[in-house]
């Protein structure tokens, strides 16, 4: 906590990778591109992951676990999803090392893979590959299954949590009778992700469905949830993939249908990411540190004491317990941090680097006044308070702060979402005030690839419900129906 | 649920295999060596992973993660270590496919990696390079980190759940300032192991350490559990290593005591696996299936409505909504099958496969005379009971159950736990009663050795707290100060 941060107007990509280090969260391993995650980043991903994990339960799916491996044969059977992974496979080739006699360890020839092994960069093929012995009649659907697992593909630059060659992500798997359950299922999925942004991330999010260029390799439609960061770049927060009957073609996955007909089965397949951490970071953090929304806090309050002496800590310490007492009563995660190695003012930094959401003080005058100092991270403000029904006091304060947060970020997604009319406005509003830019295209992949190179900005996505609205595409002139949301993008 | 299972008499280890897959647990997936963990199998695992996260947090540690990949110079660090694995490793050589041309993916020469990267077959080394800067000061101990990881140890000859070649674990990390604080902390996790054993899954271990033989690549002592399962055989159930500063040494990880000195950390790290699912499994089940301990089951309760036509299903569905609020209330899990696809019969003969404690049948009698009829899985008996009072009835049944099914297993072990006083009787038990075979040995890794090749048997632990006795080795005629466990195992 020795010093702080680099502020964001500054240099945010510098602030970014600053505030990952000094909160405590993830850093780089000595494996190129595969990052460690700290214990407190660890803590904030593993509350996502409950919460997830429930709302998975609660549609109807269950948990299970496939193979860290996949045959390299599996792969060619989808032709465009070996395309889309072929170029950032971990490939295993040898299954033993050996000692070359002069004390050196070596792989050992002689143990070489007749076929190789890729890690797994995605699931779908081993899955699929596996489906096919679970199915047979329609009785066997749908299938509503979700893996937590880590998966790999390589990257030449990395940034943690944002883009690290080994990531930790769920996928869901499902396979259905009809091609509607399963877009409705892939619907169905997109808004728990969006449900999960904006009312757990407090981030809110533009759904919509990819371009044909922007789509996972092998779906036939790629649904997505796309967040505004603070820099006004875009980034992916998750992603539905109606798969259509493609890998039940690749891997002859067939049903007796009720009707007595063999067909093939219709999948789909979702997911999220610790790139959600990234997201996290960056939506709502300052130049002073992490900002957490209280839900997704693992620390939601904090004690600090304000002493003289031992017999003063004392007295604070059995007025604090019995705060503590309270605010666990009511479910809130608090920690008491009497340390006697560090001083307050280093606390109330640390505190604030790491996002707790609010910070309670306590000092000799508060044991005299029945008062308490409360500071709220978000807006780093703060006021003395009666301990009367003090619990109940930041009970309610720690969901004004999630809303405050969630309307903040809505706010800046407002402010920073605009329409241009012209290929000049667009370029001049992606350099001058960079967020969401709702325009007119042709709807080709030419213009949009056209667009990419000169501006560097793609299409997030054609948003659900888009309005619809007679204009020109703002490069080619022709004819358009509805305006499209642009970004640079993570 | 066509056919039973092979008896155990007949063929244990086809009934075991028999058995994962019926009660679908698990399958061989298309990579060798690799299992499917289907979703009642992963189902378990979950209650597994949530009892012990619980009571590693309760004594102290958090979750971290660290990389899939080990870098190869990092396994040559610790001699010991890799002298371990090093034959048993998969090995990642190449990050890039690529199309030959004619339309086959081969890997890509040109994607070659400088030092090849080894999949973790556990994670000491690159959590000790990673340690080495987090570790300055006496301050930064102790470092209590544990990681939920999947691993892989390539093996030939692989057994569902109790030898794959990937498996699920979790490993703890700790680093201490001194050495006996080290060997608490081993101490206190492999009671955490011992106590999960014998009050969740219900097994009755031994716990002791393993002769310097059998000890974990790189520990200077390791504790484990061992438990007893129904054919004689051992299975090590969890272990528990002392590292001592080898780590610390191998990775130059010094910190600066409170006297102002240079010291090396000391280390701990231990684990347990989807291994214990095969322990689960094999201690307790039947010939008609899996045995769960409540704890531990998915689903604790299954209610079948037996039912001649829709009018008398929706009065039955009636009472048995009733039953389920009130045994939900009590936190206890319940499943009501009111299938019209299959017949009572056979959802009776799936409910036993699958191990579900306590089954609830109601039928249209049962209606007018407030019964309710309660079979348990343990002793497949059954009773027609009172409805008063039902969720009562069942909330310690399913307590009675576990401590049934604990002191079965306890007195299985007890009846197959015999002294052996020469290496003759030594055999003879071994061929006739196996089981833990009790015996004096005179201490060294010759005798150990010499008896493995003889007889298969090997020493499972000594003891804690262990019995001292003179005697006399049963192979060498040595003298012997106490007996140690001996038994063939998995
Ligand atoms: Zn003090
Ligand atoms: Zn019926």
């Amino acid at each position: 906590m020795s010093k702080g941060l680099t502020s964001r107007s500054e240099d945010y990509s510098q602030w970014y990778n600053e505030l990952v280090a000094k909160a405590d969260l993830a850093e780089h391993s000595a494996v190129r591109g595969c990052m460690v995650i700290k214990p407190y980043g660890y803590s904030i991903w593993e509350k996502m992951q409950s919460v997830l994990d429930q709302k998975f339960k609660d549609t109807g799916h269950s948990n299970a676990y496939f193979p860290l491996f996949i045959p390299k044969s599996f792969f060619s059977k989808e032709a465009s999803h070996v395309d889309g992974f072929a170029t950032e496979c971990a490939v295993v080739t040898h299954y033993r090392l050996k000692n070359d006699g002069s004390g050196n360890i070596i792989v050992d020839e002689e143990a070489k893979l007749e076929e190789e092994l890729i890690v797994r960069p995605t699931s779908e093929t081993i899955i699929w590959n596996t489906y096919k012995g679970w199915i047979q009649s329609y009785r066997d659907l749908p299938i509503l299954v979700n893996q937590w697992a880590n998966v790999v593909r390589w990257e030449m630059r990395t940034r943690l949590f944002l883009r690290t060659a080994e990531f930790l992500w769920q996928e869901g798997h499902t396979a259905h009778a009809t091609r509607e359950e399963a877009i409705e299922e892939t619907e169905r999925m997109l808004e728990v992700y969006a449900d999960f942004a904006e009312n757990w991330l407090a981030l809110p999010v533009l759904r919509g469905k990819k371009t044909e260029n922007e789509r996972f390799a092998g779906a036939l439609d790629t649904y997505c949830i796309e967040a505004l960061m603070q820099d006004g770049k875009a980034l992916q927060a998750g992603t539905s993939h109606f798969l259509g009957q493609n890998f039940a073609k690749a891997f002859d996955v067939k049903f007796t249908s009720k009707e007595g007909k063999q067909e093939f089965v219709w999948a789909t397949s979702w997911g999220v990411s610790t790139r959600l951490m990234g997201a996290l970071i960056m939506a709502h953090s300052d130049d002073a540190g992490l900002v957490l929304p209280p839900k997704l806090a693992p620390i939601q309050v904090v004690i600090v004491p304000i002493h003289k002496g031992d017999e003063e800590l004392a007295k604070i310490s059995e007025v604090a317990d019995d705060i503590i007492s309270k605010l666990k009563a009511k479910g809130i995660s608090v920690k008491y941090d009497d340390r006697d190695t560090q001083r307050p003012g280093f606390k109330f930094a640390e505190y604030e680097m790491k996002g707790v959401p609010v910070r309670l003080a306590l000092g000799g005058r508060d044991l005299d006044n029945n008062t308490i100092e409360v500071a709220r991270r978000d807006t780093r403000t703060k006021e003395t308070l009666s301990r009367d029904n003090i619990a109940d006091v930041v009970e309610q304060l720690l969901e004004e702060i999630q809303s405050n947060i969630y309307q903040k970020a809505l706010d800046f997604r407002t402010e920073n979402t605009v329409k241009a009319d012209t290929y000049e406005d667009f370029k001049r509003i992606l350099d001058e005030k960079p967020g969401f830019v709702m325009a007119h295209w042709d709807g080709t992949s030419e213009t949009e690839q056209r667009i990419k190179e000169e501006t560097k900005a793609t299409i997030r996505c054609i948003p659900l419900n888009n309005e619809q609205e007679e204009g020109i595409c703002i490069v080619t002139g022709k004819p358009s129906k509805q305006r499209v949301a642009f970004a640079r993008a993570y």
